[in-house]
């Protein structure tokens, strides 16, 4: 096939459209291939002659052609230049659906760059990681585990699809664990997820509107929130003081919309912030939302690690079914179990669970098993004990760390449970700077504005994936760089 | 609050609009509750007066009275009259997203009455499921799940988050599993799914486009395909003679439309016709998608399940990443265990693996595991080869009985693996009032207009939920129930 001539290109760019002009390259190339004019095994024009027949410099060419590559449209080898190698799924990448929009595109596109090294440096063992969202693996109780999956093996039978709010016994577990947040329920008022971001996603698909507004704490873990907005709808922030939530504020943002609003609110040991909002605050913020008929999804993925006091969850507060709460055996348990749980209104958990089936037919009846095992057992109680007290000292001992190195360079609130410090510097350094040198010191960083609206100057640590030692040592020597950048 | 008066209604039905009369009774309560007019605790009119002032008849308000009481927009209780219970998240219930509008509408609701009916009568156990596409529970086996719980269970020593395609391991061992359907491939090239609905989801949201068109073997199981309907695509059927897909077909269907289409197929075991496209079929369907640069998505969930030879899969057959094949444990090993996996061009499995990532940050790692486990130590091999033993004898017997007992009552195909027989009636009964006649004698049919594009005359027969004489004691009853009707 060497010997086949290359096509000819006979078009110019519109060198006054909007559309840049690597795109209209790309775009015409895949017509080309999608209208059957290129065949597969077709061969293209090198790059120095394209860039000559269509006037373009020759890195447009490159950037086209490396785009067109990435997707598995085209393909170059030595001697048997670039060819057409596909034409029909990899021809669907460059498109803009919704879902590619978000993915590669806006806001998020920068953030993800930091994201994606913080993704692929979490592979790497060498480093330590001060902001990782996810319990250190020495905690896992592998004991309980082979107790539980011994137990699970003795007893299982079968494993059949569910019906659509999952498996009873487990619902009826959680039933019996959300009475011990105040929370009085009933299994048909119980979904169960695979873990709390399908929830989000259920709910966004299955009840909100395009256009509407879903109100967050700023910060928050925006990245989990981005299946609202490939939905259409549009997230706007609200900040916290140490009682959490500064509601008043949202009245403001209601008033600029005419499309319906939602809360979505993490009151306890918020991510990333670590504030736990108070209880008066908690109050004022409900009699907030019936007066303004403001819907809320409470998170409750971090509410089970209060070290000392339980607040009461918004949702055993509320009477009126303004509160889907979510719960999640990820942060307390394993994330890898894919276990969350909704409690809503029976309507809104049917329609819910009928729009799951249609997904993904439920989550793994295995994890639902696992868990229920663990809550009945009492297991996940004396587990949650062993935690709180080891994460309660991880706490103390980085308060104390920073206490001592970080007071003239930054500000932070003390978290009463959970995993986070949110660390704000007090002289505004370039952060990308700051995360290279840390990597570079093989400390993992989490910069701040991967969970804000716009850039700031705030790092989420975190004392759950570091011993006290690990992160007295990182701390000490993540001072050290700020210093020096200062 | 009882004492509180009825809130009066001054509005009248505009007759002569397209909405139904009730629908907008329903529309005016919710935008009087929406707009804070109707506070919750607020007391509705009594039917019979809201009858007389709105000018309509009772029937029509107790319909519309249903409809905000299924939703808990409304409560009626003795003494205290109908009142407003909830204003924010059941309110949303009504409103028209294209997820209601499927869930609730069009052709399906026809079909999702008999499916409802269906999912009910499978939790009685007094019946006999005779059209169940799941297998025997009497064939889990047992003792291959203890053993392999056990040694997950010493193995086990975290479940944290997994990278974007799922476990590497099991990966590895996928790769290895497809080398023997003659497909060779890399982990590179693998998506770990929550079962194969979830893959179809990931394609619809990520490749595909409104307007599209998805090319389906008819019969086929239409329920699992709803998720193409609900991003906008269409659905369109091409029928199937004893070697499979009449591919020639399509032609006509492709020159209707200017969008898209792809192909969806179960060349293997089909669902729900039993029938296995040939060799000389496969080969002509793949170079008819070729010429035609028709995407192909192939479903393999049956594939693994043919009793002698298996043929090629269309995945093997494919050098130009034409085909994407979904695999899946959930008719070979466990529903419950959630698992499918997808076999496609890297760029394709990168973007739908970031996708699956937004929306429930991937499979169980517990059922990850299992599964590699079941693959590599050899037991899932083992496991087939007696699973199909047991279902080589079903089918054969289930051949006898309706060679026996249905010859002058209908026709059907001799299926070389999977679960199914198609039996299309000779006569034409109504086909409600057979499934009726058969679950008041305990017989679970699966009427075949479940899985059409329009009402038909046949049932979907499984005999791999019954054993043998179960099987045949139940078909008998059915033939004599048969051949009242006619």
């Amino acid at each position: 096939m060497t010997n086949i001539e290359p096509v000819q290109i006979d078009w110019k760019p519109d060198k006054q459209s909007q559309v840049p002009i690597y795109r209209q390259i790309v775009q015409l190339i895949c017509a080309k291939i999608a209208s059957g004019e290129w065949a597969v095994g077709t061969r293209l024009p090198s790059q120095r002659s394209l860039s000559q027949s269509l006037g373009v410099n020759r890195s447009t060419i490159t950037t086209a052609i490396d785009e067109l590559t990435s997707y598995g449209i085209i393909a170059g080898s030595r001697g048997a230049g670039t060819r057409v190698i596909s034409n029909t799924w990899s021809l669907m990448l460059p498109t803009d659906t919704s879902w590619n929009h978000l993915v590669s595109s806006g806001f998020f596109k920068q953030n993800n760059q930091i994201i994606q090294s913080i993704n692929r440096l979490e592979f790497d063992p060498s480093m330590v990681r001060l902001g990782t969202g996810e319990l250190d693996p020495r905690l896992f109780p592998t004991k309980m585990w082979k107790t539980i999956l011994q137990r699970l093996g003795n007893n299982i039978s079968q494993l059949g699809y569910l019906e659509p709010l999952g498996l009873l016994e487990l619902r009826q577990a959680i039933v019996a664990h959300m009475a011990t947040l105040g929370v009085k329920t009933t299994p048909a008022n119980i979904l169960i997820t695979s873990g709390a971001l399908q929830a989000l996603q259920l709910i966004s698909v299955s009840l909100l509107q395009r256009g509407s507004t879903v109100i967050t704490e700023q910060p928050t873990y925006i990245k989990s929130l981005q299946v609202f907005q490939s939905e259409g709808m549009e997230l706007a922030g609200v900040p916290m003081d140490n009682d959490g939530l500064k509601y008043w504020q949202m009245q403001e943002l209601m008033k600029k919309s005419n499309h319906k609003q939602i809360l979505y609110t993490i009151p306890t040991n918020q991510n990333p912030s670590g504030i736990t909002m108070s209880s008066q605050r908690r109050s004022e913020l409900l009699k907030f939302c019936v007066d303004h008929q403001l819907p809320i999804i409470e998170d409750g993925a971090y509410h089970e690690l209060c070290y000392n006091q339980q607040p009461a969850t918004l949702k055993s507060m509320d009477d009126r079914g303004m509160v889907i709460y979510l719960g999640s055996a990820s942060k307390t348990l394993a994330p890898g179990l894919r276990i969350g749980w909704m409690v809503a209104p029976e309507p809104i958990v049917q329609r819910l669970g009928d729009v799951k089936m249609q997904m993904d037919y439920g989550a793994s009846s295995v994890s639902q098993w696992i868990f229920r095992e663990f809550l009945t057992s009492g297991l996940y109680e004396q587990h949650l004990d062993e935690l709180k007290t080891t994460l309660k000292n991880r706490r103390d001992n980085a308060l104390q760390t920073l206490d001592r190195y970080f007071t003239d360079l930054a500000t932070w609130h003390r978290p009463a449970g959970g995993f986070y410090i949110w660390l704000t510097l007090k002289k505004h350094l370039h952060m990308d700077q700051l995360f290279k040198q840390a990597t570079e010191n093989n400390i993992l960083l989490n910069p701040g504005d991967v969970y804000d609206y716009h850039y700031n100057h705030s790092l989420r640590l975190s004392f759950a994936y570091t011993d006290e030692s690990e992160f007295t040592t990182a701390a000490i020597k993540l001072a050290k760089i700020i210093k020096k950048l200062s």
